[in-house]
């Protein structure tokens, strides 16, 4: 009995707060505060308490919370925030809007300590805008944080990064790479694990069957070959087996007309072949509610696409609706994943 | 006295009827009926004067129109439309909203005819949805208009295609051919040569100095280095040049980047690397309003961005709209060109 009751319970999403150097804690502390954070999950926080006062400070809220050793042993009828205080960041001791390595090296081992915990103690990982420049500086040096979870969590199969704005999805065939290199690895593998996971990603959202469009590579779709040929050698018959193997999707449709009709709500999810394809695109529809996911895992990563907006650091004045959007995604596909386990 | 007023009259538009297949002739009669079309241009249709009736049938609507022999010869003060009539082209031999090999094979012997009038008949050609493939299948076999318009025009230097929304203009260092081929076309020259003549074209529009922003080709700009270097390479020395020599210019600014900021009101024009950059962004803001102009050859082509309409031919629903918008703007860059001329 209990154990069929706890499907139905909100799944347990750990909250990371960002790098303290940014907004990060300042918007952790408002989505905390507001209702909507306990009617979407369970939200314990991973990382020091003293940047989680620093966020309080920051938004000038005040928050009942308490220390916790282990989500396991978290009583949820208790009121306040539950913290597993891993006590690694004083934040006395750094000048916030700035890259700092410290605070990247930091980020990285709190991000390590949580996928240690999914699993068994989390169910989805939802984290605050990172400075992907600190990161980097203090050691974790990957080409973006995808790559950075994928070997944290073991991945060896098909994973990318997912963008969600309301009106559609976007999945990606290549990412951060020169364009150059992006075109050698447009191949039949990786169009199939792209439009495969567009699949499951939007079946857990609801989507059932979702409308799934994968974009052209070259202008006009290639013009019947004249203006190269990678739809009629690759992409096409990629397509074709994926369609005959049950998986429905439409393409290759050329890129300047896939977005228009994804936005008249033709597609639910957007493959596409190039980073800047999609990215174009959801920028001009709608980046202030856009959230970037972490496809393909063990475990979901779900934070929002803006960064740590150093402009605005330590004024109160930050808008929490992109990490909402990101913790409502989290909470969604880590309770699907659940249900479907 | 004469010399001198002639350079505040109206410019000598040629207005082509597009493919009489689709809904060319149609719009071409509803924006002759429009007072805007008078006062943007003094307007002269070249072509068969039976495709002119079809379009009133089409249309709903009667105009005065007369035969005329060269556009010198034009009284206009008297009323009506001018029309050179090729007699070249019987309406009743062909079947509507279907692509006709010889309506191409016309409609590009048609343009032929308007070129040779250029700079002595003619300041500016505007020209109704023509029929891609019929073009094509009617002997005029090239990678786009613009390359057709160049060989005629006998043109040597850059020229490129120029899209024009109420918010921005791009230009394109690269085109119709397959993104592998269109790497490889990213030089300094080509880069310079599209950076200039938008920096004349924008200025033709009134815009001085003109805000130009280039855009990057890899992701992020190419993120120093790590995802690509064209940017450190190619695009960025070129960009420095061209601002010592006088050519302001922003960039090189990444592609997800530059059409927000273009939207803003940043820039007045972009310089895009490859086609679809620039098509994923103005078919999203706007391409019921988007009109199409060859820049840099001897005489300025513009035309809708839409095309022939063949769902909605013969039923009197077209919108002459996107035509009235290339009208206007063959006339501004007709008059400029006298002006500076």
């Amino acid at each position: 009995m209990e154990q069929k009751a706890s499907t139905h319970e909100r799944p347990v999403v750990g909250l990371m707060l960002g790098d303290p150097t940014g907004i990060g804690p300042e918007v952790s502390v408002k989505l905390l505060a507001s209702p909507a954070a306990r009617e979407a999950a369970r939200v314990v926080v991973v990382g020091d308490a003293r940047v989680f006062e620093l966020g309080m400070a920051d938004a000038g809220i005040r928050l009942e919370w308490r220390r916790v050793d282990s989500t396991r042993s978290i009583d949820w009828a208790v009121p306040g925030v539950p913290i597993i205080d891993l006590g690694n960041l004083d934040p006395g001791k750094l000048t916030r809007a700035r890259v700092d390595p410290e605070c990247g090296r930091i980020a990285g081992e709190t991000l390590q300590h949580m996928i240690r915990m999914a699993g068994t103690e989390l169910d989805a990982i939802c984290f605050a805008p990172l400075s992907k420049a600190a990161l980097k500086q203090g050691g974790w040096d990957y080409r973006d944080e995808h790559q950075m979870f994928a070997e944290l969590t073991g991945c060896r199969g098909f994973f990318c990064e997912m963008n969600v704005i309301p009106e559609f999805c976007t999945f990606r065939v290549t990412s951060h790479m020169s364009l150059r290199s992006a075109l050698d690895l447009i191949t039949p593998e990786r169009i199939e694990g792209a439009v495969r996971l567009a699949h499951e990603m939007l079946v857990r959202m609801g989507k059932a069957p979702p409308k799934i469009g994968v974009a052209a590579l070259n202008p006009h779709g290639g013009e019947g070959g004249m203006f190269g040929d990678e739809e009629i050698t690759i992409i096409r018959p990629t397509l074709e087996r994926l369609n005959a193997a049950g998986i429905a999707c439409d393409g290759p449709v050329p890129s300047d007309t896939i977005f228009v009709n994804a936005l008249a709500g033709r597609y639910d999810g957007v493959v596409m072949m190039y980073h800047d394809q999609g990215q174009i695109a959801t920028k001009l529809i709608g980046f202030a509610k856009a959230i970037t996911v972490t496809a393909g895992l063990p475990v979901v990563f779900a934070t929002p696409a803006h960064g740590t907006a150093f402009d605005i650091v330590g004024q109160g004045r930050a808008d929490a609706g992109g990490l909402g959007h990101a913790l409502r995604a989290a909470a969604r596909f880590a309770a699907r994943n659940a249900r479907a386990g």
